[in-house]
């Protein structure tokens, strides 16, 4: 088994270094390229592609076959970010630990930037060598479905509604599902689907792809509780800060920290289900189940 | 040769009824879908997805092979409406004498509904029964450089640099070729590619669409100095508010009106050309250029 920091360092490089290709082939000079240069290049943790790309070696293909697709949902999801940070929506000042977009150039270059990271994140699939037309179609088709009105945007559209307020956990469960689960889920049934999985994998990957993405919002609202604001790069505690709702709030902090093992334990029968157990990807889920940023 | 008033009303109608069908299916009912469809069924002209239409048929093939990739474009039109009419864009109230979608909703709703929009257009493409594969990713690719980071959002993000100062008619070209042009050229060149259109056809339609592109934004300027607000649904002279770079400023009444009808020469010349000439695009093109709203 290749152990996880290697091979989380050496996919992040790959994927760091073809963003940034793609980004300068595809823009011409000057401010919106920079705006965009300047989120995708922050130093995220490329979550999403890195989990993309171990799904693949999961079922020993070449994750290579996904790097096209990995910085496409890695665009997607910078994107998200730009607009969630903007005054209309979140309001932050500060992403890890640097300025937003916004605060860095300005509303309307921010808006730009992120409309031009999601219309570029399709034009990278439909012009990725490594894929044939029906693969490009069938990733362009969950893409979108993910990142869309039914999923993503319909997360932070039904997130933002229900601010000041407290909801029920299933509501609450319902938003993670669409705003951050889907991409998540994208992640890993992309990769599944270009390593050729069968049927019943798919399925086990499916369970395994909700849990994890359950998992990594309850870690997400417990580090805002108990984090360290200079590790994550925000101040922590913004959460009650916006009146937002959060696991920790609805069933206190070990109660949270339980649900999130609950889903960790859910998401590693199910690599054992898909006979995937034993690989990076369960190393994966244990570092974000464990993660302090 | 069929006229063109009852093409244009017959067109128009599938593509709403299409529009509104995609919007329904795949959003969740609630405010976004409301602010989608606001937006989207405010009473546009269809030019594109007309235009679109128009060539195939001029090709003699059947308009409805670009149904799909029609309404794909004219979703990605209308997020770039929302998007422009924003506070920190161009700060507009009403667009075709409606409350522009910010205004009837609020500015995060407008920023989400845009995004929905634009994320819908390349799931739409890719689920498009009538096209294959290889059509879905040509398609998608162009559609996505029309309006991504060196098409669409470059024309915009130069017209917000160019504000509040005088600008060259070079320059003044170069926005608008992004900004308006590159969506309308990818209207004719998604139709002749649909229909089949020989090279030497393409390159004919090539030249027609650029011509097109700036006849049309020279006629939106003239409309804005001599056009009867009520016609247009939004205030005249509000160029001039912004201190935006227009053709009447820059070569006078008489000379922008001397322009606008050398392109329309060069675009009917190029439909001459390609053997397409005496189709209801020719007369579409007159209608563009005469337009009073």
């Amino acid at each position: 088994m290749e152990s996880l920091m290697p091979f989380l360092d050496k996919y992040k490089r790959l994927v760091n270094s073809e963003l940034e290709r793609h980004i300068r082939v595809n823009t011409n000079e000057g401010r919106l390229q920079n705006a965009m240069l300047y989120s995708i290049l922050a130093g995220g943790k490329r979550l999403r592609p890195i989990l993309l790309m171990a799904t693949i070696e999961a079922f020993q293909k070449d994750a290579r076959k996904g790097v096209s697709v990995a910085c496409a949902l890695e665009m997607i999801h910078t994107y998200s970010l730009i607009h969630d940070d903007l005054p209309a929506m979140d309001n932050d000042d500060l992403r890890r630990g640097q300025p937003t977009n916004h605060k860095k150039f300005d509303e309307a270059t921010a808006i730009l930037a992120g409309d031009a990271l999601l219309t570029l994140s399709f034009q990278v699939i439909s012009n990725a060598e490594e894929l044939t037309s029906e693969e490009k179609v069938f990733i362009i088709s969950k893409l979108s479905a993910a990142s869309g009105p039914k999923g993503m945007v319909d997360g932070q559209m039904k997130d933002m509604n229900s601010e000041n307020q407290t909801i029920p956990l299933e509501e609450l469960e319902n938003i993670h599902k669409h705003k951050t689960g889907d991409l998540l889920k994208f992640a890993v049934l992309s990769g599944a689907y270009l390593a050729h999985a069968n049927e019943h994998e798919m399925s086990e990957m499916t369970t395994m792809a909700e849990a994890l993405g359950l998992l990594f919002q309850i870690q997400d609202d417990i580090l805002d509780v108990i984090g360290d604001a200079e590790a994550i790069g925000k101040p922590t505690g913004s959460d009650e800060g916006n009146y937002k709702s959060t696991y920790p709030q609805l069933l206190g902090l070990e109660g949270a920290i339980n649900q999130r093992d609950h889903y960790g334990q859910i998401a590693q029968n199910s690599l054992h289900q898909a006979g995937v157990n034993g690989t990076v990807l369960s190393e994966l889920i244990n570092y974000l189940s464990q993660r302090d940023r």
